[in-house]
């Protein structure tokens, strides 16, 4: 099987191109491609498919061989793969996910892909819809308990999962292996919540820190950068367009006040090309 | 670069075997392609060279970028590769190492290598050289005390590094990572100890859990494996020839009586070939 090993911010995958289907047991391929010891070691495998609803196909399967419905690292990658490997000629694909279709702009340079925009559809805000315990059209800066002793306030975001974005003075004061997960766990959120904290240093130019629910702390978290510059709206922090610097790298963030939509650009880098031997 | 990712019991290498001598800023080099997320993700790089000493050259490179003396497990990689890619034709290679000349034995199997057997050299026992703070020609069954409240008793033996060995009736009683760190920097050790735990099953197979000194458990350790055998001949819990069982796998251990020397055999694994991009 050929793959090429690409990543998104430190999030990286098998990218595998040469099926028109998924391979069988496709759970302990993913398992065994994924281990960072006996295998290539990668956060998920992605297969790019062919589609009869939009240009591409993306199925992405975690290291733990479930699917995953989507990864905004990932489809930047796939968008670079396409590109590059002279699949498509366009600088706009459209890819068939499983949480729908997304559209993405690809800016190339010297011929291949660098960074690609990505439609990351519009944010829900009510309560009910992050969902939260908590009533109301928007939570914003609600006070939110934990056993640090430091009162924190938290805004609710969700782009397609719950998001608890939290402003802070300095980063470094945060404790997120603490804090993160009893934010995580907190009794207003019925699904649990991924967890931001955000230093602004100009309302165009942030650094966060992400707790992910089931996962920890990682490198970079797309729909937690494009659920900050929201909040950052919301709250008054930031403006629309806002460089979010994540562990792993940097996110250009539109939230636009024409279609309401959120756009991410980030890069997409291709570390090497291999044939799998197993 | 072109390099094979290689793997002996979970302990994984990027092989390459295309220079002459070992790049120029080969530390960056290896933190970069060692980086189990921005890179291809390796416990090694590790470079095939001429030699004017013996058929080839090893030389290994950490995640950290410094320079390792020796792996068991790297040197069956570089024995495998050295066969299935041609560059030999015999099944007894001689490599230097960073640790003096170590001679390797190939099992063929289908026209490739499946195993190598490495001589691991002679064992030293005395309790000044492995190093303890102890007395004596040997160290055997010598109490040792920690917090678990459990009274232990190690046998220590140094196979080029030191080791504290400590037979036990149930491996699942062994709480490693409380006890283990206890161990590892116990007074008895001036530079610090590996420390292995096994339980035996018959006097020719056992299992063995190690915490490596510096590292904290691993899934595998080829010294550890050779100290353990070394341990139970002088204690009488095993014979000469033993199959040890890792977490990462098995490995055939032969302290033979008549050379004195500890051969150690086990698996080497091609995983993919690839060509790195960055």
């Amino acid at each position: 099987m050929k793959f090429t090993k690409m990543h998104g911010l430190g999030n990286d995958f098998a990218v595998v191109a040469e099926f028109l289907s998924i391979p069988e047991q496709v759970a302990t391929v993913a398992k065994n491609v994924c281990d960072r010891h006996f295998g290539v070691g990668a956060d998920g495998l992605v297969f790019i498919l062919p589609s009869e609803q939009a240009d591409f196909r993306m199925r992405i399967f975690n290291a733990d061989g479930t699917e995953s419905e989507q990864c905004g690292n990932a489809v930047r990658c796939v968008g670079k793969y396409l590109y590059d490997s002279g699949m498509t000629t366009a600088t706009q694909v459209t890819l068939q996910t499983g949480a729908g279709l997304q559209t993405l702009d690809l800016v190339v340079e010297n011929g291949v892909v660098t960074r690609v925009t990505v439609d990351m559809g519009e944010p829900k805000l009510a309560a009910a819809e992050v969902p939260t315990t908590l009533v109301g059209e928007q939570v914003v800066q609600h006070p939110i308990e934990t056993q640090s002793g430091q009162p924190y306030k938290f805004t609710a975001v969700s782009m397609g999962n719950p998001h608890a974005v939290i402003f802070v003075e300095a980063l470094e004061e945060v404790d997120l292996h603490h804090v993160g997960p009893q934010i995580e766990t907190h009794a207003y959120f019925p699904r649990k919540t991924n967890v931001e904290f955000v230093e602004v240093h100009t309302p165009t130019d942030v650094t966060m820190h992400v707790w992910e629910r089931g996962c920890g702390e990682t490198l970079a978290c797309g729909s937690g950068a494009c659920s900050v510059v929201v909040a950052g709206v919301l709250t008054g922090h930031t403006e629309r367009e806002v460089t979010v610097h994540l562990k792993g790298g940097d996110l250009q963030i539109v939230w636009s006040a024409a279609d309401n939509r959120v756009y991410m650009t980030g890069p997409a880098v291709k570390v090497y090309e291999a044939t799998w031997l197993l």
